[in-house]
């Protein structure tokens, strides 16, 4: 029996028609989950907290190796619908650009590895299994996405032995940068208190916010440290300070800041609170005002070490785009930094410059040049 | 024809019983009008920008020299209605304590300076003038109260030689303390501007916060001198810090904070927003961020040196309480501000622990008091 061809634009341009904005499923997974099945996939839908995901393998893990790819399905809101010159969810084809919500950022991604997953173990049934772990939550809280999906698989005895996560990474041309690691990310919120006065009576009362200002300062100021072989070095930001006291006669009573860290694998969140603990408790006690501290990790730093997987995934971007792939590991978080838990992960897909935005779109060309390059992967990995 | 001496505490009860809530007049300086018009004084009423004013004078300009009372008649809001435990504009007197709103705050005041000011001018016309300049608009923005009646005198050729402010001075007991200054007040508001951006790429983004922090800690950490003879030391408050941005991956644009400056005559407006911009264009360049600031000058400082006055009503207040007042120049702004630029200013009143409260009220032994002080220092000023 001979099937054609998967046509990775005619999917990428299907799955955009499904409206589904986190944490609506919108019809995607349902219809991976009916191809999928078609090629002898075993698919099952790993639904949790409202969120739907969809795990399917190829292949029984007994035999050889298992290399996974890891998506999303899930989109970003509209936004400004009227500020769009397509319909979001119109897949609409000009000039050899797809149109839509998701065209990029990643239903493009999906449908190449969806592609070149069901034409690899049609063509080549490799001594070894295929899965794809795709979720409905990575734009959302991403709490009941990949992580359900890793934890059922954990619960079910599943397992991955690489996986590839098909995220775009190219910052401007394709094949221009892999990921082998993403720095972490925290976010502390500040609370200094004191004892509200009266502007002319400052001695009586403790004012806050010169021990915040001088606590901000300070952070702000601090080098981290200057990155490492991989990593750019670590950041921080202070996101915002507020007060709200309206009164010019008033000293009050409490002032709120935030700051946000992107960190290196210098560093774990832990390390870093204990650093702004330390930072904040100086402060406290020099301008005797109370200062109170919260923590909220988005994810700890993660690294890939050059080696196996990606050799291989570089030999394949430069066999199909003639570009070697710069070993990367910049940019915000990713659900890589659920994966690498389980199984050495790299990131690698088209170019991302207009995810989230308006009239977000892709270049026909670029989908099929990525399942190429998926295909190529597979086809590697297995010989 | 003989009069009975006027009771100051039956004035200031019917002054309290008339809702005069700024910038109402409430029949406040119509019953004064009446008082004085009767007793002999030639009464103008100043009205401008909607305040009402009143202007009296007894004597002639030509004989003599013009000694002046300052007031007003004007309240502070009741505040929450349901917390009094009287009727704020009831005037009640139970055991020997008047209640309602501006009995303290400074009715009492009033009525015994026009109390003393009457008896005085009936039983021992001096050669000289006594005026009083009672203001309907001081608890206001005072644009068009105490400032309307010296453009109106400027106009006119009206003079006052001294001038006798009774506001509420004493903190603890009858007697205990005048002012003979004031220190200036001013705000300061600031806004720095960089470049929004994401938190994870800081290099991208200029962000506003760490140079304002800086900017506010440097500020709130200088000593701007030591105090003087007769002044406390300058002051500066940080009164509030606001960016209002919710988002911790996105580095604002934008960040305002607010300063409020209460100084003594070690400086002026002038020389103290010169500085906030060395200060503040020094951050602005370190940190390459855009800054802007919008200074309002609410007074400067002033002060009027010991002398007649002050001696004369020091030794009245010693003669009448046993206390040797403290010359102090503490505490907020008053309309002393405005007067000092016509003629030596000093403010001595009862004790205002009440003021602008719920249950305002005053004791019944402190307005007689008040008014045998102020008829005393009447008899000695033109002895």
């Amino acid at each position: 029996m001979t099937h054609q061809p998967i046509d990775p634009v005619k999917l990428t341009a299907d799955l955009v028609k499904c409206a589904s904005v986190t944490p609506v499923e919108g019809g995607a997974l349902v219809l991976l989950d009916k191809l999928l099945s078609g090629a002898g996939f075993t698919c099952t839908r790993v639904d949790r907290g409202g969120v739907s995901n969809l795990f399917a393998r190829w292949g029984q893990g007994a035999n050889g190796r298992t290399f996974g790819f890891n998506g999303h399905t899930d989109v970003v809101p509209v936004g400004d619908a009227d500020a769009w010159t397509v319909d979001p969810f119109g897949a609409e084809i000009k000039d050899g650009i797809l149109y839509g919500r998701g065209s990029t950022d990643m239903k493009s991604g999906v449908a190449a590895f969806a592609a070149a997953a069901i034409d690899f173990v049609r063509n080549s049934p490799p001594d070894g299994s295929v899965v794809l772990a795709i979720t409905g939550d990575e734009e959302g809280d991403a709490l009941d996405g990949t992580t359900a999906l890793l934890d059922w698989m954990d619960a079910q005895g599943e397992r991955i032995d690489h996986c590839l996560v098909g995220e775009p990474t190219c910052p401007n041309e394709m094949g221009d940068m892999m990921k082998i690691g993403r720095r972490g990310s925290m976010t502390a919120f500040f609370t200094a208190t004191g004892v509200q006065g009266h502007s002319a009576y400052p001695h009586r009362a403790k004012n806050p916010l010169p021990a915040m200002a001088q606590l901000m300062a300070t952070l702000a100021a601090h080098t981290l440290d200057e990155g490492t072989e991989h990593f750019d070095p670590t950041t921080l930001a202070v996101t915002t300070i507020d007060t709200g006291n309206p009164a010019n006669n008033v000293i009050p009573a409490q002032c709120k800041a935030t700051v946000n860290i992107r960190f290196n694998d210098t560093w774990t969140s832990t390390a870093l609170t204990n650093w702004l603990k330390r930072e904040m408790d100086g402060v406290a006690s020099l301008f005797d005002i109370s200062f109170d501290m919260r923590t909220k990790v988005s994810g700890e730093s993660f690294f890939t070490p050059p080696g196996e997987l990606s050799t291989l995934i570089a030999k394949s971007v430069k066999a199909e785009t003639g570009v070697e792939p710069v070993m990367s590991t910049s940019g915000g978080t990713s659900d890589a930094r659920f994966v690498k838990s389980h199984c050495p992960v790299v990131e690698f897909g088209l170019v991302g410059k207009t995810m989230h935005q308006v009239d977000e779109h892709v270049e026909v060309a670029q989908i099929e040049q990525l399942k190429s390059i998926y295909s190529r992967i597979l086809t590697d990995y297995f010989a």
